[in-house]
């Protein structure tokens, strides 16, 4: 079983105070961009890999997608998720990334927000998605950057001259990663974007774009504090193609 | 007229010293990387963007290559590099990768080593790359990793614990860097990794495999020094295939 810390009561309370919790797509700074990467939804099978409270799956059906499946490991999350549809082409249930098993050739879509660095074992996963999903379907996904989780201590810094800066180390040095967030413990793993890549392309992807994301002029106009993403990427949004 | 800092005399006599100058290509320490990225060159017609002292050339033609084109903007480089062979398949050219100019559909392999962050234009030069290459043609290249290009000020530095960090700002503030390198000043052109590949698929190549090289455990006991690459990357090689 994976870390659940999602139906961790405190660290559910905290989490439900984001913006992309409470505002849903529209309060992740990340959206526009991953949106951009997704292919015309009208007609699709969708399948959302870390659903959360459902944002993505209700937007995909307002996009014209035929159904769409929603799978998440915490059941606080699709317990809300739930309430808050009564769209009966939108399915949730619970999954563990770790031991997930599709129907083969199923899907168009398999879209995944800032789950994937949560699995331990990324290859099976991709291999799984790829299954799952119909030849020359797609899969649209986001994680954390390494550059954001490879630090032994993640956090920014000054240098000399007073400048922000994000000290990097153990960049190479894959795997396990425990940080604090939202007053819980996270367990994460770190992967260069190289072995992200080499999976994917490994299993059968084809990768169609990969986008460091940085926030748009507008966007540091209308929120300042995004400036800093501007120094070290926080998300790697990135797109494949079943061969 | 690109930046041609290999031909000042104190920079040259500075490089001619580098392990990469004096032992070739085993003096590289990616060089087993890049090569496990190689396709069979028996046979094929290899195009070597950025050729220096022509270690590569020589290379391909010893591993059967038919012809090889070495294009460098260095006349010294080219200099010694006709010096060190009477192989009449190694033909030298002086070059500059910003007006780089190609038949079409002539090579089997475009090979690059740390040149392109040179390149101001670079989908201009991939473009060209991938016109120069036959049908599912390779292009394998290395690059500074952006990694170690993007900061105002590249350098170690100690964190409070006395902990070695590269500290990272300005990543996605693509453009020109100019540091100071072997007692010349040096302009590099820094992209994300993400820019890199999105302008290859861009212009119609596959991304075959990225790695963000790091020494094996063999090298680091080997070569001790080589242990802090382990802390951010250094160089990206990339392999790709024409479509």
């Amino acid at each position: 079983m994976a870390q659940n810390i999602y139906d961790d009561p405190e660290f559910q309370k905290n989490y439900a105070k984001l913006p992309r919790s409470v505002e849903g797509l529209s309060g992740a700074p990340e959206w526009p961009a991953l949106r951009a990467m997704l292919p015309d939804l009208a007609g699709s099978k969708v399948l959302d890999l870390g659903c959360g409270f459902g944002w993505f799956c209700r937007f995909a059906r307002e996009a014209g997608a035929e159904s769409v499946l929603g799978l998440d490991v915490s059941e606080r999350m699709l317990a809300r998720a739930r309430a808050e549809t009564s769209d009966q082409r939108i399915i949730y249930e619970r999954a563990d990334l770790h031991q997930l098993e599709l129907e083969a050739s199923l899907f168009d879509l398999a879209y995944s927000s800032l789950a994937l660095h949560y699995v331990r074992d990324l290859p099976r996963l991709l291999n799984e998605v790829h299954r799952g999903l119909r030849p020359r379907g797609s899969f649209v996904f986001s994680i954390e950057h390494p550059i954001y989780m490879a630090p032994t201590r993640p956090g920014w810094a000054s240098d000399a001259e007073g400048r922000r800066t994000w000290p990097v180390d153990s960049y190479a040095v894959e795997g396990m990663r425990r940080t604090h967030w939202l007053g819980g413990r996270v367990i994460k793993y770190h992967r260069t974007l190289g072995t992200t890549l080499n999976a994917l392309i490994g299993c059968g992807f084809t990768i169609l774009h990969v986008e460091e994301w940085s926030p748009s002029p507008a966007q540091i106009t209308e929120h300042p504090e995004l400036s800093e993403e501007r120094d070290r990427p926080m998300f790697a949004l990135i797109s494949a193609r079943r061969q």
